[in-house]
């Protein structure tokens, strides 16, 4: 075997079923973000469970998801006006939306759309990454002034994510980015919605979807993460261990008892560099548990991945565990971030 | 356009010839690690200039390039017991050579290789990855003993990575680290030598490769990365930027003038997360050139990837330039650790 994203069914199923049923009691839109997953396969689970819309990062991954019979898809990533022949492909197969900051790409879009195109403005709400600052009520205007004179766009809405959901721990920080976020986008809503009242919000993150009990005054959430989760979204709070739905099985290949080091098959190139801080252990790449049945245990105390190479992941595990360990054993790793190792490893998925 | 890898052929064969000279030079055989460019079309360039031997980093990328004609090929990783399926049906068709650090995997070979493979020890020489420690002789010469009983293997010498050489910078430093690590593979060499005087030592890693000038003291070295070089390696000193024969075309897809920044479609899927320190920067996961021709200039003076999402990267621009770009333009971003960069971008490369 090589290294494998083993994706736990009843986890990933049940972490569906959840923000399912929240997005329900709140009368929300769930439009789930596929790129954490990108597997047809994942998507058929939500469509099970009666989600019909979906978000994604990219244009081909949007291609991919049509091809499986997805007919609702938001590209939530902005307009890259070099790929305007695959948005006009899309737009002739699907209903879809997407994202514009700037009122540039609005004239381009005016310019060369081919058929009805959903957009949204993309909002910064405090993450600084993409979007334009919505206390920038004259850009906004710009914008909306040409979205809303004829042609194939139809403005949608404001759309944001609050990234910046990601630096903070537990529920009372990530309401503040909630409601902070959310403050700025109802006063937009207010602002436009007697000219424009199919006006919608659209908002997204696995921290906020997750912990925020209220999501009401919301039309539509994005989180995509969910799906699987990990360490990362542990560590904010979003999720217990118990419902990281993936792990990556690496076989042993190489011990070094003397260094309370294991080498796995196992590494950049299949977990992905990304890294955190995990108390006491400082800098990890993953944590590590061992075969439960055909699913995985908690993790081991005292046990992660301290380094990565391209193809080697050296595991810190400490002497009563090691002592049983032998080369092709296999370890499972828990990852970091799932939507980087799950993007790593499309073709190497098995499902337990 | 999509994030692509543009491969400079100039500067690519340029680096390879090289390379070339310098093995002829040093009368050691140069056996390529592939495991940086996974190309068959890269591979050809090296077969262009006499090259019919290279290293690979799995089963899979050595029954890719067997595929494409090379039949003497080396996987530099510890043997993982659990693909001897491959391993049997690579030796049936190339001269293959593994790697094995502990008797229980060259007991297990014994029991299982079904043709002549050659076998190579693995040292520890300083990176402390994999690898016996050089001055553990009961265990190399119980892992010798077990390769020496007739079977099918072959035992062909000592193999080392001195990984460690990524930690230092400047020319003393590569060499001492050079020199700390064949020191200790000769003084083995000297006692095996009288039984089995075919004996290889086989040594690798660009850094080293790049820069010490004397190497005849080994039969073999296995650099891979200097194919591409990139940023990591211009740090360390093994070459000059201008050197570097790779760099990621990104689209911009949103310009933050307040900010300095702009947003290009190309992100960690794209270049990896693999970030080093940068002075004056600080942490980046790339440096940013603009077009010349169909090639690219030398990095722009104040501009670096600041961060990165799954499909986005933030880019640090400041103003005189900032003004002259447009949503649509394309930056060229030289990555941190090409190896990692490249194996993002295998389905999007374009040689120029």
């Amino acid at each position: 075997m090589v290294p494998t994203l083993l994706i736990d069914e009843d986890k990933c199923r049940k972490n569906i079923r959840t923000m399912v049923s929240k997005a329900k009691e709140n009368h929300v839109r769930l439009r789930p973000h596929f790129k954490t997953h990108q597997d047809y396969r994942i998507g058929e689970w939500f469509r099970e469970e009666g989600v019909n819309v979906c978000t994604v990062s990219s244009l081909d991954m949007a291609l991919y998801f049509a091809s499986h019979g997805w007919k609702d898809i938001t590209v939530a990533f902005p307009v890259n006006i070099l790929e305007i022949g695959k948005i006009n492909k899309l737009s002739s197969i699907v209903n879809l939306n997407i994202l514009i900051e700037a009122p540039e790409v609005a004239l381009f879009l005016k310019k060369h759309l081919r058929n009805p195109t959903g957009i949204y403005i993309k909002l910064d709400v405090g993450t600084h990454r993409t979007g334009i600052n919505p206390a920038n009520l004259g850009l906004i205007d710009q914008v909306v002034d040409i979205l809303s004179s004829s042609g194939y766009e139809e403005w949608k809405g404001f759309l944001a994510h609050a990234g910046h959901s990601y630096q903070v721990q537990g529920d009372e920080a990530i309401e503040k980015v909630y409601h902070q976020a959310v403050h700025k986008m109802l006063e937009l809503k207010i602002r436009y919605q007697e000219l424009y009242p199919e006006l919608n919000l659209s908002f997204g993150d696995t921290p906020t979807c997750s912990r925020v009990q209220d999501l009401s005054e919301l039309d539509e959430i994005r989180p995509g993460n969910f799906v699987y989760y990990d360490l990362m979204q542990c560590a904010i709070g979003s999720c217990a261990i118990e419902q990281v739905a993936v792990c990556v099985e690496c076989p042993v290949v190489a011990i070094h008892v003397e260094r309370e080091e294991v080498v796995v098959y196992g590494g950049a190139v299949h977990l992905s560099k990304e890294r955190m801080h995990w108390d006491p252990y400082g800098e990890i790449y993953g944590l590590v548990a061992r075969s439960a049945e055909n699913k995985w245990t908690t993790p081991l105390e005292g046990c992660y991945v301290a380094r990565l190479s391209q193809e080697h992941g050296i595991v810190r595990i400490h002497h009563p565990i090691l002592s049983r360990l032998r080369v092709g054993d296999t370890l499972k790793i828990l990852p970091v971030h799932s939507c980087l190792t799950a993007h790593q490893l499309l073709n190497h998925i098995t499902i337990v």
